[in-house]
């Protein structure tokens, strides 16, 4: 197949015949007695296509990596900042506009609340971020919310900050597309109406992406994000000194609004409340440092601790900085989200020219490189949670490019779902996002609190008393965020997230269960118990499928016997005839079956062969062989072993039997050695339809 | 299982353990040296559900029908009409109405060419009923088209006729419960905007009663078909006896007719003609009896041909008689389709009564029973083309109440989709109708045209001569609707039809290459060749399924290993030490596979196997033992066996490889004896996931 057709000289252990590749097999390193270790080859595709595939992917994407590897790749800080921090940055592409879009209910005048807002959001932000610093010097292995809950708080809380978590990514995905589909569309205004099928679109080729091994690692990756923070900070530094020098269009005017279909509301403590919930969004992904604290270069924690300042700085800057820019002109959300509010401040300061697309292309990139952390925690979160028996074992399966496949598909059906029900509009997916966030900020403090007390290392009650401010903050805002939502659809996450926590407390149970069960004791000696066998070849004819089955089935033991199924006595009188001819030495027994059933009949005549066993000695184990016929198309799956497949999931299940499936392969050699006395001359067939 | 579990003496065959069951066994009659006959036992479901499932059945519809049953059940003449003639009879339910809707386009005096029209048709169905009376003669064992094209006109020419009845089939389904709805909605008008949901609804639960094993032998199939005779003669008679009285409203006004959009056609031969062929429609149906002359009573052929000409004369009388009736009261189809010509004619006659409802609901009763005969005949078509070769197998797959489930699902589906995109309008429907019944007509009446040339028994000149009549006179109808419907949506019957016959083509070579290829010569004893046998286990730990998995390799042969994938190397060092305590006669490979993946490299693994066998001697055949974990619940798919199948599906189709599953079940006796050493106290788990 693969490498080249070269015989290797094998080694004898005792005596049997067990072969070990060289040392220098293609596909093998030899790394001790009975112990190999494989080399990418031996993860190469076997196809020629997907050898030429594999050998594209390695130009365009890189090779593919060991597990090993992947720990070398470690990040300097600048590029940490960029992979872990797009998320985070990018919010505030959305989060301004969300304040000012609860105020205005209010009217134009309800808006100098913004700042107001928007301030105690930065202080929220400074004060999670500090926290978050703590958490990368305690957990330099990497201390993801469910990790730390895990550790101190037990398994059901960490179940629920990583069902939070999990709903978060997707929404991470879906807010994130839909606010870089915005950005564009705020530019190109034609596009508005495809807006959910564009989404959905880029959702999907970022997930295949994803599925195909994209990495987060390359250089690419990080000018996006920079193009963002000069882009952003550029455009608060112009709008800030025309506000200083008095440019008559920055007075700070009260911003026309219209009166929403139910007129306006009273400016209310609970406005300005659900305003802050709504902005909070702003905090989405400040966790990612804390998850990548390994990737860092060392020193991590102190490296990862300083990364999470600057992101923070950078956020909290952009954050403000749009929302003073926002009031000082009196920009006010679009309510048909026709043009974005970051749109509208960056038309006015930068005019309507290049300068104005270019940002706009760079913040639809940050926000699509935003999706892309969803698409790398998701799947790394249900991995861990698949190998701790959480949730089905498939999420932990990898492919070459160390992607997840079954946690990828999922993330992007759910995100797809998600766009397509609130038709890819920001402000409907807000109220859904953030509400888990802070419930998993709050449970990761709240681990913290308690790791510092078990450790009571130096300084351990000044980190205690920060984290426990952090934990009943963000507790706190999540209540009020998760109660100024429910309306708005809230009450979504408030039903999923607990159902999630079952379902995985669940399936580790089923898991548990199933370990118990095949339970070995660790000593003693396991002999092979002596048990009696008996073969049973199935089978529709005289073919070379069935002698290969037969011939098969000569191997495993002496008591075989042929079963032939028919509606028709005459064709079983004549395959009776021909058998004593050509095959005597094996017993055929002909079933005559007038209900036309195949199946059925055949396991009939198995349980009857095992009521005949003596009762005073143990039943022996029933050895199926079904010859299957396989072709080379996907069209010969419809055309061949259908009562196979019908034979075998029949079988699947019953005591004392194993299935055993002979493949003969059109145009290849066989499995087992065909009939010797073959004569593959067309036109004289067997007219039994075989494999049937 | 099913019936007693005592223990069943044996016989001894030569010196192997053979044993037959005894005659009196509950699943088999003995029938001869190594000769079993099933019972109906034998076929019985194996669950507790199913089995009380069967016995409802049993109870509602009937027992299971062995193959001979069927042609035991023969039909008296008045019982075979009922059955065989619901198709053609209905259809007088609508046919009048098509000629007229064609008609009233050139205003309300056109209508008067209703009745030349309707007794045309009725002279081509005296026609074509004398024809077939000649099939019944000369094909007493049931001489569809097909079997008559293929007797006589060779292969490609049946093929046509076949796809052409096919498609008629679903026609047939589509359009009767399309119509049968219509009568409903003409008393209820209310559910007239859920037409095509109801249709779709009684579509499906058809087909359920059929996959269930409904059959139309019973009483109360006579019953609807013999009612809405009645009613119709009836209500013809009634009619006629006020227009001969001369009742004022029956006195063949020129009926008001609203103009159609582009206002009224001129009144032209083309208009006549299009008349002529949506009218045609009445004839539909008339083959079934020549499909069915083995289900008559004896004498078959002559009872089968009088029942023919009963079944024309009803029709023709019944359909000629409602088109004088409307002409007569000047009723013209309601172009919304809201109430159907014949319960406009009803209501005329009867009043708004009792009687009135009571007719249209016979009327929906026969045409569900119309419908009906699709689903007998296309599945039995599509049967006799499985048997032939020229149709997936599966086709011929029956269940133990006779049904073909393969053609009853895909029958189903297809009426339901033209139904849903023709949102049920019979209208709309019948265009694509009773084309390819003209087409299939045409074709058995040339094959009959053939059969008598070449036979030249008594009389044939004079019977040649009536089928040639019938071939031509069909043969012109078919070209003149088909063309006359093309822009109504007949151009995809001329489009699929030749579609279906290229794959019927496509599908028997695919067979027959299959068949040469595994033919082997008929004569010379076929003796088993050595060959050399390796047997490998992949599994995830020591526990009771890999046991199991391992105690079934060491009966296969002696060259037998155990392989261990693990991206870990501690783990895998952890087993080697206790498979050394352990199992330390089976030789064990670890193989460690940083890149994570589990498949591929075991596939390398093989591979390296295989090349370093001795070029000179005889590749071994490569045993691959995968241990599967069985659960009982649908769940156990996802959670368990995930790499057990990725891995299966890997291998198939290997050169030199079978694979054989060897399941361990939840909660049952295993196939394989357990572990001599087992304890299975929980909670002290391998750790490792089994299965996986």
């Amino acid at each position: 197949m693969i490498g080249g057709r070269r015989p290797l000289r094998g080694r004898k252990i005792g005596d049997r015949r067990l072969r070990i590749a060289r040392p220098n097999s293609a596909y093998f390193r030899y790394s001790g007695p009975g112990q190999l270790t494989a080399r990418p080859a031996a993860t190469l595709p076997k196809t020629t296509i997907g050898r030429v595939w594999a050998k594209v992917k390695a130009v365009a994407i890189g090779r593919p990596l060991a597990s090993e590897e992947e720990i070398d790749e470690r990040l300097s800080k600048t590029k940490a900042l960029a992979v872990f921090s797009s998320d985070a940055i990018s919010s505030s592409a959305y989060a301004s506009e969300e304040i000012l879009r609860i105020l205005v209910l209010a009217g134009g005048a309800a808006v100098a609340w913004s700042l107001e807002v928007a301030i105690a959001i930065a202080i929220l932000l400074v004060i999670v971020t500090t926290s978050y610093r703590q958490v990368c010097h305690a957990y330099p292995s990497g201390g993801g919310a469910y990790a730390v809950a895990r550790a101190n708080l037990g398994v059901p809380i960490a179940l629920l900050a990583a069902a939070a978590l999990l709903f978060d990514y997707v929404m991470t995905v879906a807010v994130s597309i839909a606010a870089g589909i915005a950005a564009t569309t705020s530019v190109v205004p034609e596009l508005l109406p495809y807006r959910a099928e564009l989404a959905i679109l880029v959702t999907i080729l970022l997930a295949v992406a994803n599925l195909r091994g994209l990495r987060e690692s390359g250089n690419i990756f990080a000018i996006p994000t920079y193009l963002y923070v000069v882009g952003a900070l550029t455009l608060i530094a112009i709008g800030l000194a025309r506000v200083v020098t008095g440019d008559p269009s920055a007075t700070f005017p009260v911003p026309p609004v219209a009166p929403p279909d139910g007129g306006f509301e009273a400016l209310s403590v609970l406005l300005i409340v659900r305003a802050f919930a709504f902005g909070s969004v702003a905090l989405s992904g400040t966790e990612a440092i804390t998850n990548g604290v390994p990737a860092f270069k060392p020193p991590e924690p102190r490296n990862a601790a300083n990364t999470m300042t600057a992101m923070g700085l950078l956020l909290g800057t952009i954050f403000v900085g749009l929302s003073v820019l926002a009031f000082a002109f009196g920009i006010v959300p679009d309510q048909a989200e026709k043009v974005t509010l970051i749109a509208q401040v960056s038309r006015h300061v930068y005019g309507d020219g290049v300068v104005f697309i270019v940002f706009q292309v760079v913040t639809t990139l940050i926000l699509v490189l935003a999706a892309n952390t969803g698409f790398n925690g998701a799947p790394r979160l249900a991995r861990i949670l698949a190998l701790d028996g959480y949730v089905p074992r498939q999420f932990a399966i990898v492919g070459d490019r160390l992607a997840y496949s079954w946690g990828i598909a999922i993330l992007a059906g759910f995100a797809c779902l998600f766009i397509w029900v609130f038709d890819a509009s920001v402000a409907s997916l807000i109220p859904l996002y953030s509400i888990g966030i802070f419930l998993s900020f709050s449970i990761s403090q709240a681990g913290m609190v308690r790791h510092w007390f078990d450790e009571q290392s130096g300084g351990w009650r000044w980190k205690l008393g920060l984290n426990l401010v952090g934990a009943v903050l963000t507790g706190v805002v999540f209540v009020v965020s998760a109660a100024a939502k429910i309306p708005n659809g809230a009450w979504i996450v408030i039903v999923v997230v607990p159902i999630l926590v079952g379902v995985m407390l669940w399936v580790r149970r089923q898991y548990r269960g199933q370990e118990a069960e095949l339970h070995v004791a660790a000593a003693g000696a396991i002999s092979a118990p002596h048990r009696d066998q008996r073969i049973v070849v199935p089978m529709n004819g005289i073919n070379r499928a069935t002698i290969q089955a037969l011939n098969l089935g000569r191997t495993f033991g002496s008591d075989l016997r042929a079963v032939y199924v028919t509606d028709d006595p005459d064709v079983g009188d004549a395959l009776r005839e021909r058998w004593a001819r050509q095959l005597s030495d094996v017993p055929l027994v002909v079933i005559e079956s007038p209900y036309r059933s195949f199946v059925r009949p055949l396991e009939a005549y198995l349980d009857v062969l095992d009521r005949a066993w003596p009762p005073d000695r143990e039943a022996p184990t029933t050895i199926v062989i079904v010859p299957e016929y396989l072709g080379n198309h996907w069209w010969d799956r419809v055309l061949y072993n259908q009562t196979a497949h019908r034979l075998r999931s029949a079988l699947a299940g019953r005591e004392h039997t194993v299935v055993v499936d002979v493949p003969y392969r059109r145009g290849a050699e066989q499995a087992v050695a065909g009939p010797d006395a073959a004569d593959a001359s067309p036109g004289n067939g067997t007219g039994a339809a075989s494999s049937e």
